[in-house]
């Protein structure tokens, strides 16, 4: 695809440096279209979209600033795909007015436990239930997760309570065994650029749900679903859960702007994750409701019925009827932006 | 007010270290309370609160680290004042469940364009009316505002409307003069911690305006409101509009969480101004209503008729009938969080 | 001034908004070159540099983004002055290869005091002679400052030393009071966007250091300093203290490289802070020369002969003889790299 | 280990919550110190401390704060070691006083520009030679590396001129191929927190690069050697490489405060690498000066003989000529520091 890209010149280039800018850029293929201003020149570069954003044009003698015209990303744009995509987590319609409501433990945990969170939740109106079965810690001496044994213990309740589930995948070399259990792959914010894993996910036939990493830009991110869409692999949800800022007073900063920020450029369903966004049970009802009246296509929350004793990320947990109250209000705030709860698949196996 | 305050020391502090750290506290007048652990010896100091916050005790040799447990700000707490306070703006109560609905340009410009606006924004449900008479702008070339002529034309057609008016104050020198014109005194971000001029206004009779700095923490935010508050003004109403970040995505970073927080530190209302927190039209209503969904006490946007020719910020401004959609919005989901838009002033002149 | 700048249309942008642009941008006076992209168009407008600048361009319908040329700044840029300029602090040469070395503490105390600490960092190397008598504090129940007897009492001791004075004014009221006294005006990192402040001491006839706000690019800081150049006053040095950041294991973010970059945008000379900008005395010395290595004309630094009792920042401050080991260290840096530190005015009154 | 921690309770706390609370410290197996102050009470636990750092202390009702006092990290603590480590990089010496001068293309290209620059380099005064085949990109469209065809000619152009090579690892099922070819496994940013990956590295035999994540605070950093550490593998070397900032005038900002920071709480050597930490050639010497003369056990700089033609990241590599210069000026700065660059190893194969 032919595109267009900037290069501004620095103010002192010479004549020569001038001409040896055009040479290079016509030697790549690349059409140069020159305006001479009073103390700039600009070169205008029509070319291949994939070529102008791979040569390194700044390192040419006498460029100042290149400046890209095109979203580096394609496949997730909204050029791409102007309708919002609609994925299928295990029947469950994400996207398109219709939210997904993530609930569970950080930590798959034992299976009577994970299965009374499972009927509390899914009568409070979630759709979709969540457990870590191979946890990131930052500490290597904290718990690190059930493994296999965890996935079993996720299926079996999601089928039990005929709720897809989803569970975050951390390896590359783990990939087709969590395929084999979850609905939904889960992809941690420590590994958005992980590209190994990005790459591994993308040609599996499962949907993606893609955090959104610390310190990664809207396009990062894009950039990162870019890598699991061009494995392929079609049915990504972003979901934005904080990222750095300089205030201790939340665990991470809430970019609840994020929302309509990639509504704007891109078609896939992006929800967010409160719980780890804040880091405190008292904030996660009003960014809940905030994020989705900014637009959001669901709500991941942790959920937990005895905090003080979780064995990950208890603090940040709410309550079975703190949840319930929320997702009461989400419920109401849906219906009057003329958006629904997606409905849970019926009764068939969603395993399978 | 007696308080309490833990040091931790250094783990190869000495045993004189340890008795000249108390020897210093005990002479500074804290009871000093020590515990030995097997690594790090720990002291807890009570005392005087505002002594044990002003005295440089980390600096005391084998201290290692000093944690407060009392917040510095006193006026500002929950503590001081527990239930929510209503600040009167010229007839128009805002917090405790009734909303500002900030409207107007960021500059103020003619009359009659001024009138306009006005009409526009007060049919759509506007209450309090806005416009910048003194401009602070990155460059010194820019528009500065017109003085004291803007602040005449902005009390007009205040009067006119019925609407009372906020305007931002930059120079200590103004203060009285603005205080004559405006219900309500906008402290800029910039000026979050020009502590001159905030001591300034809090000396003056009018409720103020305090928008959150780009680098301001939420503990740095609640001590610029305690030098209001320290003047003997009750009257602080706090924006949100938005902080540094890395993302160039959207102007400043829009922290929705901030509502919620300070709801849970203090008793003053805390709004929202999606307008400079997002830089972008498109992102405005959705942030707008994300604001009020984590329970904001009102909004603040600016407002246009046409922007392309507006002498500040045009780029960022809303039109008036994207304002009256918004505001429909925001009036509809303060419904359904029981709350209101405030009602304007009745017809006695809202300046006097 | 002719200048050049570009707008990227968007990507839908229709014909008819097509036309609306350039005849706005013609109807405004610029000059506009049209070239069509398969995607995008661009239009290269040429005119008059400010107005370029200030007219609200991305408000035009179709316009997806403004790409700014030339700086925003002039007077403080390399192309107004291609040479370092030399700012002289009352009789000592800052820039050009000659250091700054200013030294004292945070506020300034009793005179006994003042004067044994200016021996000492005079004797170890420093020219310039600090102290703060009107401090910006964040709590308002905090120490203020002595005021105009600080004042009196910096100024006696930097006459009895033969050093000139450095002190920071906070009110656009003290700025002749505080020119009285001082040969260096600071201006706080929590004023630099307080134009009214600026614009004053750019009216006043002293040197102004201008320290780097919180949150401030390196643009936001030159476009500060364009506020004091532009009213006439040539006399700035910019000062690196530290910017905000996630992590809270320093103060405040050394940003080093602010050093070269400001050396290859400006003729302004540049100094560090180390003090402010870690807030812990271990990683002074170390940033101190991490500073000069990178190119800075100079470095600030607290001392205090006995932090724990200082009335502000003592934990922050440099004993004398600390002090004396990093000076020693700076002045065999600055050798390596064909500098000095700047010496002391002759004895005649510094003040005057 | 015995060790401490401190929870601070609410200031509503109730007598039932503070009973609860000390009877669940209890139970785990923790002692518990009770100080009441007149606002808050305050409870020192004393407890094994891994024990200490995991368990959900925070979602204990009526705990307000849990202040740890002890770092998370043990194996690269000071405590742990209190002696700089030395860390032999296939016969070179890395820390101790002893300078990394790691040189290289970003990325390995063919076999003739290879050996071109390593031997421009090594004559420079670099001693160990770099080169990426396995790229982590941003983008999937962009170059990927050579894989195992650019670690054979990164490993003969290193046999060649005697010099050890460090390249990436990016998949943790090529760990044992990489270790095959690299006498050091680069880990990069966006790897950083990888447990995985560093899991895999800690298994293997060969020293670790642990590149500084660009939202890892030093704590962060810490943890994630001690994921390596934990693994039985003590070799890691780790690497400022610039962290995520609002200023986009450098690519990353530069911390440098990092490295007295980091020699302050561990044993491991910390080197700088200013060409990722700036993104621009201009800057790299005056930063690579910054980090040695704030203590760096050395520098990592990319090189390249022709950037505009590089396969990646040519915008910000330094000529071989510019890399001579300021391997000059490091090698006069490391001998004012009482340092030296260290020596390449004796003609024996380093591959060995």
């Amino acid at each position: 695809m032919a595109s267009v890209l900037i290069l501004i010149l620095k103010s002192d280039a010479t004549e020569s440096q001038i001409q040896h800018v055009i040479e290079r850029v016509e030697s790549l293929g690349f059409g140069a279209h020159l305006s001479r201003g009073t103390f700039r020149t600009i070169i205008g570069l029509i070319g291949d979209e994939q070529r102008l954003q791979s040569e390194p044009l700044s390192a040419i003698p006498g460029v100042c600033q290149v400046v890209p015209v095109m979203p580096p990303y394609k496949l997730a744009s909204l050029d791409a795909h102007p309708q919002p995509s609609v994925v299928d987590v295990g029947g469950v319609p994400v996207g398109g007015g219709q939210l997904a409501m993530i609930a569970g433990p950080c930590a798959v945990e034992e299976p009577e436990r994970m299965l009374r969170i499972a009927m509390a939740v899914k009568a409070a109106g979630a759709n979709i239930y969540r457990g870590g079965a191979y946890k990131p810690r930052t500490s290597p001496y904290s718990f690190q997760g059930l493994g296999e044994d965890g996935l079993k213990i996720l299926r079996d309740v999601g089928d039990t309570c005929g709720m897809p589930i989803v569970t975050e995948v951390t390896d590359p070399r783990n990939v087709e065994t969590v395929a084999r259990y979850a609905d939904l792959l889960q992809i941690g914010a420590r590994n958005m650029q992980n590209f190994v894993l990005l790459t591994e996910v993308g040609q599996s036939n499962k949907p993606v749900l893609l955090k959104r990493g610390m310190s990664a830009t809207i396009v990062d991110w894009l950039m990162s679903a870019e890598y699991v869409l061009a494995q392929g692999n079609p049915n990504v949800i972003l979901c934005e859960r904080g990222i750095k800022s300089f205030d201790p007073s939340t665990r991470n900063l809430f970019d609840v702007a994020a929302v309509p920020v990639v509504k704007g450029l891109s078609h896939l369903p992006v929800i967010v994750d409160p719980s780890h966004a804040t880091g405190k049970p008292a904030l996660i009802p009003p960014c809940a409701l905030a994020g989705v009246a900014a637009g959001a296509d669901g709500v991941h929350i942790e959920v937990h019925d005895q905090p003080e004793v979780a064995k990950s990320d208890g603090p940040q947990a709410l309550l079975p009827e703190q949840y319930a109250e929320v997702a009461d209000q989400i419920r109401q705030l849906a219906a009057l932006l003329g958006k629904t709860i997606a409905p849970l698949p019926s009764a068939t196996s969603p395993g399978n």
